[in-house]
């Protein structure tokens, strides 16, 4: 005898979770094809040196890796790679802008801790150009965005915004071209470490404490988006990349207000950087206002080129991700998750003795030719028990079959949250629940 | 530069594939909630020790088996090892009879051919009581069959039925139920090697010519279910377990007939074993009837204990298992799949040229606000190029906003399938199309 048990890093859960869980995937993956993103699912393993052309250092070392038969084998840890693998290897055959989403488990066998998972979904959108892509994919990210988390209804959340042109452009205006990498690392600490901090800590990398009040100085940049555009727009920075930023952060925020986009839904925030060799435009970072601490639940960006390790051609990205079983963890563990459900079926059909079975199963297959999700219970119990079961389950509604109802062609239909019951033909059972749901 | 590749027996879809895959998915998913499934999603990755308490053989040498860390893991090769370790770890936590589906990704390390894969897709119900499970699952099994092949309407389909009791208990009549593993394996071959062969490789089992012809009397017993079901109920055979079989038989085909299942949609055959060191009561299988070549596209059967390698307690279940990646792969290859859409939104919104990308992007937001998916094609092209690309990808309806139709509010809607084209409003442009769907 073995002890039944999972890894832990690893993601299980009862099915009332689980149909929470269900549901948060189906609404992301409805707003993503209301967007017209394409699905994919490319496999969990892949060739070692197909997956990890690009990986090294860190992400190396969390990789599933083995040996099957001649092959050398890894499991997904993210759903880019295989995305630029995916563009590289069917170029021929699809239709640009590609827009796609895959909502999979990658696996990453790191250290297990609170909110860490060894196994979990990433839910990606991507817009991949043959040579360029339009700044428009760059106001439709937060777009989508805005639609997924209006739809989870987690309360109110803000889009943070920014452009690595800005970042990157200011910088080397101010001659720190160099240490951008380490300058941008530090700015990124800012809420962790506070200001002072990080000052002493760009001191520290020699640069000057005039420079130091010119960074200072663009990162407090606040007010309202226009305020923080305009301000922006005004410092004395000659760089084409900054300006060229500068412009592009405009013109996305304009198109995300034609899009829908209330401005309290989002936020230009000058120090986010994320990602630092990797994004080269917009970036986006994504905090539901009630749960700070949950950090960024949304995050992404523009990127100049996906498939530099698979082909030649120049192939510009956006996109975003969201992790959403470290996301799912976390509202379940703050208590934010709705109303579980121990069941997805709207009647369940309840013979009294064994004898009313032939009229319960009739009974159910008219709910369910009427798209109306129906069990039986089919157990020998006391009627006690069988009500006891129903609600345990919570189902809405309960069709009783005694030995009169069976006899008449009569059902007893109860709505269980009101407590009314009616004895009424199977057809008139089947309206009466359809009407309702 | 790597080539960007992936290995042999792993299905990767271009998107117009996938999105027929996943609506054969979403149906499956359908009708296994609306009979009261439960959705299970176990991980990936389990230990070796517990998922292959029971392995061994063929079985163990395809597992993708490595170590990680301090830990033995293996990638799971079935949904049903998962089930049986998921029911034995939380059986406290469940509410019984459990039913449950999970439609996840299976490993195999096998050698590829044709219609095999190392990663696919199973869809797999089961239903686990404790110590009982009342036969009604039985005739579900194949009611769920029923609908799911109904839906993917894939033409005429057969499910065929038998009770391991009925062949048991026959056999043991007989005198033969120390080679009853050889007899079935002999008879399972019985469409592959022929009657002469079978008879063949029965005497070579050291069995009499007189228990032969028994044998064969009872594989070859024919007519309607009806029919099969009595010749069956009137051989002299006087065995306790084949009685409770051609009983229990009798009773599954009579509920499944009310359950609403027409008598061509399945028949009594004698000849189905599967399974033989599993399954313990009746068992399925699941032909279309005009692609026999495909073999049993659902499979499954009652068996007495599932969770016998991680608890003492018994708990007999009853399940079944679409091999969808095989079934789709097999399906394409005959040609037998639906129209393929290049993509899932309804309505494209086109800006005759970049003036108008701001009343574009106020139009896609109206529609996917209505609920229409929708998507808007930036690129700067000439009209044509714009025109070719609607065309290519299958939309149903275009917006064109060109300079007058901006300034007046307007959009020209064009139903690409009819050319109509009419200048109208936005919003009744929305519901124009709302109305259409």
């Amino acid at each position: 005898m073995v002890t039944p048990r999972i890894l832990t890093g690893f993601m299980e859960l009862l099915p009332e979770d689980q149909i929470l869980f269900n549901d948060m995937l189906d609404t992301i993956r409805g707003v993503y094809e209301a967007f017209g993103f394409l699905p994919l699912d490319t496999p969990t393993i892949e060739l070692s040196e197909v997956l990890l052309a690009k990986a090294g250092g860190e992400t190396e070392k969390q990789i599933y890796r083995f040996q099957k038969g001649d092959h050398d084998l890894s499991l997904r840890f993210d759903l880019t790679v295989p995305l630029a693998r995916y563009v590289a290897q069917h170029e021929n055959d699809l239709t640009f802008p590609f827009k796609r989403y895959q909502t999979s488990k990658v696996f990453r066998g790191e250290r297990p801790q609170k909110g860490r998972f060894r196994e979990f979904y990433q839910c990606d959108i991507d817009v991949i150009g043959q040579e360029a892509l339009p700044l428009y994919y760059d106001a439709e990210m937060p777009s989508v965005i805005y639609h997924v988390f209006k739809k989870l209804d987690f309360g109110p959340f803000t889009i943070r915004l920014n452009n690595r042109k800005v970042l990157n452009g200011f910088f080397k205006a101010l001659g720190l071209s160099e240490q951008i990498t380490d300058v941008l690392r530090t700015i990124d600490k800012l809420d962790k470490i506070g200001e002072e901090n990080v000052r002493k800590e760009l001191e520290s990398l020699g640069i000057s404490a005039d420079k130091i009040d010119q960074i200072l100085e663009l990162i407090h940049i606040q007010g309202t988006t226009d305020e923080i555009l305009a301000k922006v727009a005004a410092l004395p920075i000659e760089d084409e990349t900054f300006k060229e930023g500068t412009a592009e952060l405009s013109e996305v925020v304009s198109q995300m207000r034609l899009l829908g986009m209330p401005d309290d839904s989002f936020e230009v925030d000058l120090t986010i950087a994320r990602g630092l060799d990797y994004y080269t435009g917009t970036v986006y970072e994504t905090r539901l206002d009630n749960y700070p601490q949950l950090g960024s639940v949304c995050s992404g960006g523009r990127y100049d080129n996906l498939t530099g390790f698979y082909t030649k051609k120049q192939m510009p990205g956006i996109g975003i991700s969201i992790g959403l079983t470290r996301l799912f963890s976390q509202l379940l563990d703050a208590g934010v998750i709705g109303a579980k459900r121990k069941t997805l079926i709207s009647t369940l059909v309840i013979p009294m003795s064994d004898a009313q079975m032939p009229a319960a199963l009739q009974a159910a297959a008219a709910f369910r030719d009427a798209g109306i999700r129906t069990d039986i219970y089919p157990l020998v119990k006391g009627m006690k028990q069988k009500m006891k079961y129903a609600s345990r389950i919570g189902v809405p509604f309960i069709v009783l079959i005694g030995e009169e109802e069976a006899k008449e062609g009569k059902v007893a239909l109860k709505n269980m949250e009101t407590s009314d019951q009616q004895v009424v033909s199977l057809e008139e059972a089947v309206l009466a629940v359809k009407g309702e749901r």
